[in-house]
């Protein structure tokens, strides 16, 4: 292409620090180094965690920095040694990386790798392919989506179907592959079981259509916002509680409900009390709860006889999903019918609007907004 | 015999209040009534649950009682309905019932039962078949064996071989079941594994037991107690690490000399930082920590993220065992010599010394202190 080999101007969302909104900015993107691959980013979801980063999660360092982690593109370059990418394909970035060689990638327990991005937060400068304004611009997670061109370690991106349509299967790329193998993957929901989601964005409700795929007999999803009740029967709840609803607290509630307790309930609201709850609200001898919401500012708790007796506490990072090889099978999945996507998509914007993204995730009127470049 | 269907009066030791020591009375324990048995206790193990009780537990309620729930005895009478035991029976009595019928019993999902003691807590006083000076004395767990007739329902007892030493396998009815059982059926130690087993007394012990009978590779034994290293390294421990040897936290220095974590960890102190500690010591991507020691009045945390990297934390309650089933079988593999139990008897005292059984115990010069009645 005419761009390979040079510096790419484009432009992106910047995160210049935290608790800002973000600025849409030209910057120039570096042409890939050895192992990387640069592309042009077609379509990105805009996930809770990237809100989380800017306004939550209450890190100063990081910063400048372009979010976005839910991306598709096409491949525009590749730097020296990569082999299995080519200028013109379909590909999703991905915030774990597969390797394929180490010690993680090599056993079947976990979903990490150690090249993941985030294991090496030093050197988030000098990993990164972006300046503006003669700064520096940090990638977030590796991918930094919000931008029109980005560039990816070909360990964090995977080939998916030339005909998958990019502007829907980005969210394959996290919210929907995080709740639908934080159900299947981690959880591990059994066939007859009685299952609680916490918390209804696209997240939870992808947890929801997983415990659904999983033979789950009742799926209660529970959210504090009532108008996400008639989607979640939607993706399969067969009820929905709540808590505002009620007094007492919502694990007694559910205990109720269910007679003792459900066998698998997954925390998608990213709330350590709801993480607490979540857990409680799960059947004493056997209950298990996930953790799929992102909080790093505070501490879990629970009393230790509440696992003592029985539970099992988890959590999921993207789902248990081995990114590079699982990816191109979700969107198959997906091409195939097998689960929903487009169910997720409640509104498009550019990418200019992408604070406008974040206000519709944070006022529960959206479930997932896809940002087009 | 002489006694059956008359109250007997004989020796206990009674908790009057918590925080007190315990003073030996003379009781007066009632005959069985429908599906329960009256037994005479032969010995009893002193665990650091009746201690908790009674000083550490915060609890008002439950008092007077009789603690004791690791002992071994004969059986007197049997009350009307009772089956499957007849006078002079070795029986163990049971802290967690098996009924077999409920719907935790007929789940291999877990050991507890519906007709868990514990479970109907506000009947404490009607379930009592002890009084002394015209007061009922509350049977704790239901046990009660620091006392030399006690009476149990026949769901919470188990009939063990004519042969075993009574003054030997009261030991299997708590200690040592439960930190083998929470290393091989909980935390499901794998072959060739690193483990860390946090607490080296009776049940830390039996947890690197379990360990080592998993096939562990490596046994790293944490103990504030430098006197417990030679012990655990009788019972399979390959390392001793003594967290006052050093400065920076102890999951730090488990990190470190396992070069990123051990693969299960056990805590078996009863501290709720220890519990955090035994998990964050595991490694990331899968590491499994089971929580073993008895906290009711403290929360447990951690940061959200230490599990949602890919840890599992768990709790184990009398090591898994479905009780009534299991125990016989630990009879036989100790006679088979294919678990030790002698080696965790350190002292060996009369009912009357129960007391300093206890400060042995909190002082660290015993592992376990078998009261011969
Ligand atoms: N573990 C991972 O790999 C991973 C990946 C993606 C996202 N996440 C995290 O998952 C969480 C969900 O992400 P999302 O994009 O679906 O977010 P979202 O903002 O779209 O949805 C969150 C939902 O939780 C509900 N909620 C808030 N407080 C609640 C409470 N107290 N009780 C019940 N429901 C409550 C909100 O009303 C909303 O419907 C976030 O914390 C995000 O950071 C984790
Ligand atoms: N879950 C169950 O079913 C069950 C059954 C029996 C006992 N328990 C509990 O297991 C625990 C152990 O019982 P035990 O009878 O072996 O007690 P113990 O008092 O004999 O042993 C406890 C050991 O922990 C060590 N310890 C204390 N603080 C420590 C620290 N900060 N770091 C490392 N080690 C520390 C002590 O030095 C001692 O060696 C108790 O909490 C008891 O209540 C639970
Ligand atoms: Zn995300
Ligand atoms: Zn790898
Ligand atoms: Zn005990
Ligand atoms: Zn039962």
């Amino acid at each position: 292409m005419a761009t390979t080999g040079k510096v790419i101007k484009c432009k992106a969302a910047v995160a210049w620090e935290p608790k800002k909104l973000l600025t849409i900015e030209e910057i120039e993107v570096a042409p890939p180094q050895a192992h990387e691959v640069r592309l042009k980013v077609v379509a990105t979801g805009v996930c809770h965690s990237d809100y989380y980063i800017l306004y939550e999660g209450g890190k100063e360092h990081g910063f400048p920095c372009v979010l976005g982690h839910e991306g598709a593109g096409i491949v525009e370059s590749t730097g020296p040694g990569v082999t299995r990418f080519k200028p013109g394909d379909k590909v999703i970035p991905l915030f774990v990386s597969q390797c394929g060689e180490c010690q993680l990638c090599l056993s079947d327990k976990t979903n990490q790798c150690v090249k993941n991005w985030t294991v090496d937060e030093k050197n988030m400068e000098s990993k990164s392919r972006f300046t503006c304004k003669g700064k520096v611009i940090i990638q977030f997670m590796g991918t930094s989506t919000f931008s029109e061109y980005t560039v990816v370690r070909e360990v964090a991106l995977t080939k998916i179907s030339d005909s998958a349509p990019l502007d829907k299967v980005c969210l394959l790329g996290c919210g929907i592959s995080t709740g639908y193998g934080a159900a299947i993957n981690t959880a591990k929901v059994q066939p007859g079981s009685t299952c609680a989601v916490f918390g209804l964005g696209a997240v939870g409700l992808a947890a929801v259509m997983g415990c659904q795929a999983a033979g789950a007999s009742r799926i209660i999803a529970v959210d504090i916002n009532k108008d996400k009740s008639s989607k979640a029967k939607e993706f399969g709840a067969t009820d929905f509680v709540n808590p505002k609803d009620y007094k007492k607290p919502i694990q007694e509630v559910l205990m109720e409900m269910t007679d003792g307790g459900v066998d698998f309930s997954l925390e998608c609201a990213g709330n350590v009390d709801v993480m607490r709850c979540a857990l409680e609200s799960t059947r004493r001898a056997w209950g298990v709860s996930v953790i799929v919401g992102w909080v790093d500012v505070k501490d879990v708790s629970t009393k230790p006889v509440d696992l003592i007796c029985g539970r099992t506490w988890k959590g999921s990072y993207f789902g248990g999903w081995k990114s590079v090889q699982s990816v191109p099978k979700l969107v198959s999945d997906y091409m195939d019918k097998k689960i929903k996507v487009d169910e997720f998509i409640t509104h498009t914007l550019p990418l200019e609007k992408v604070n406008e993204a974040f206000d519709l995730m944070i006022t529960g009127k959206s479930i997932r907004t896809v940002l087009k470049m």
